[in-house]
């Protein structure tokens, strides 16, 4: 990784804005023997330049989880410079992934590291009623919700807190601090669904599908909304609702 | 067909309110050795009764072609008449199907028969950017469109026309005569989509996929609004623009 974003020769860096149905694939992050979206990414950018290519995204989203805004850069032989990547890779790809954005861009871009906030989304169906296998894949059904109490639970989240309350294990982290501008509750595209969108510096591992486990709980009134700012000191995980399933979250969009 | 509705015995009538993602369908029809939903339908149903039953639909949707308001009955044995069919149904049906409703109705109710009004929708992507792989199961992208013309045309199909030139061929129809209540189009789940909705007292085969086919050809300037008129007379279908392609179409509701 040391030297990811150094250039060793002159090839030039090109940056893919991507969005994909994360149902049938195990994740962002390539992984031996699993279709992953780095992993079909790369092989098909591989069979454009005939040469082994690293592909950095912005953020790993897990198995099950979407995006409409993933962002991601690599370097391509300058051969390749000139060839219009996005329809070229838009008719390779499989019909679950789809290049958005195609650019050429300068050296220094890093999709990681030069990104200055994040746009996810979760998208709750809050009805009773059965919910649509048009939106299956794309939903969690919680069923009725208290919505006054939850958004202002979400004012609470907004801010710069320690949110190692929230993150699931992983790769231990020192610093657990993040800043999260905007978090707010949108209507959805029927009258069943509502949207949560969080937009922040960044998110620990499994950060926001925590904080909607936590948030649905609230509205369920199976947690009193008062104690949370105790149990986020507390910073233990165990002591917080469980983890809401991937299928509602959708990475929206990369900001730099 | 001729005694559908008439009872034989004492058999309880059930009623369905269904929706399906028609992708992975050869559309509504029993046939054998494909999968359809009236088949996959027809199959759980007669797990649960034990005996034969035969489904009617309120109508055929084509293979790819979606519905969150399908309709259908069927008989079923009395020792069945108190099962919570809904419940029972969605656990034994693959994810593409839900029941939304079942209920047991009165034995002169017939899905299609009895249906006063159809609402269909179909979803255009309108955009001239690469389609999200979200949508892409649902939507048909057309690029720019003048949505006013659109407006326009829309108004000349509603009211009572003989729709001939918008029928596919199929079983020929001695009636083409059809009475659209309703057709106007609305904002779609993102900024990039538009939906057209049609309500009408019924629908010949393909009609609206070869109505939003015109309408897209009038949006696009490859066909003067003022033609309209004068080709629905012909009744020719050839004379016409090509029909929509099926995954932009959804049965919306039936109405009784």
């Amino acid at each position: 990784m040391e030297n990811e974003n150094k250039k060793t020769n002159e090839m030039p860096r090109l940056r893919l804005k991507l969005a994909y149905v994360g149902t049938q694939f195990c994740g962002w992050q390539i992984q031996p023997g699993k279709r992953t979206v780095q992993g079909v990414l790369k092989e098909q950018i591989e069979k454009v330049c005939g040469v082994p290519i690293s592909i950095h995204g912005a953020g790993r989203t897990d198995a099950g989880v979407h995006a409409k805004g993933q962002m991601a850069h690599c370097d391509i032989p300058t051969s390749r410079a000139k060839i219009p990547w996005q329809r070229a890779l838009n008719s390779l790809l499989p019909p679950d992934i789809s290049i958005l954005e195609a650019t050429i861009v300068d050296d220094n871009f890093h999709a990681r590291k030069d990104a200055t906030a994040k746009i996810y989304s979760y998208t709750l169906w809050i009805e009773p009623s059965y919910i649509l296998p048009q939106r299956r894949p794309f939903c969690w059904k919680v069923g009725r919700l208290d919505l006054d109490i939850m958004k202002k639970a979400l004012s609470l989240f907004e801010g710069t807190h320690d949110f190692a309350a929230f993150q699931n294990t992983g790769t231990p982290l020192k610093n657990t601090t993040r800043t999260i501008f905007r978090a707010f509750m949108t209507p959805g595209s029927s009258p069943q669904e509502k949207i949560v969108y969080f937009c922040g510096d960044g998110f620990l591992k499994q950060m926001v599908r925590n904080l909607v486990g936590t948030l649905v709980w609230i509205g369920k009134g199976k947690l009193d909304i008062g104690e949370i700012e105790g149990l986020m000191k507390k910073r233990q995980r165990s002591l917080l609702p469980p983890t809401a399933p991937p299928q509602g979250l959708c990475l929206e969009d990369v900001l730099y």
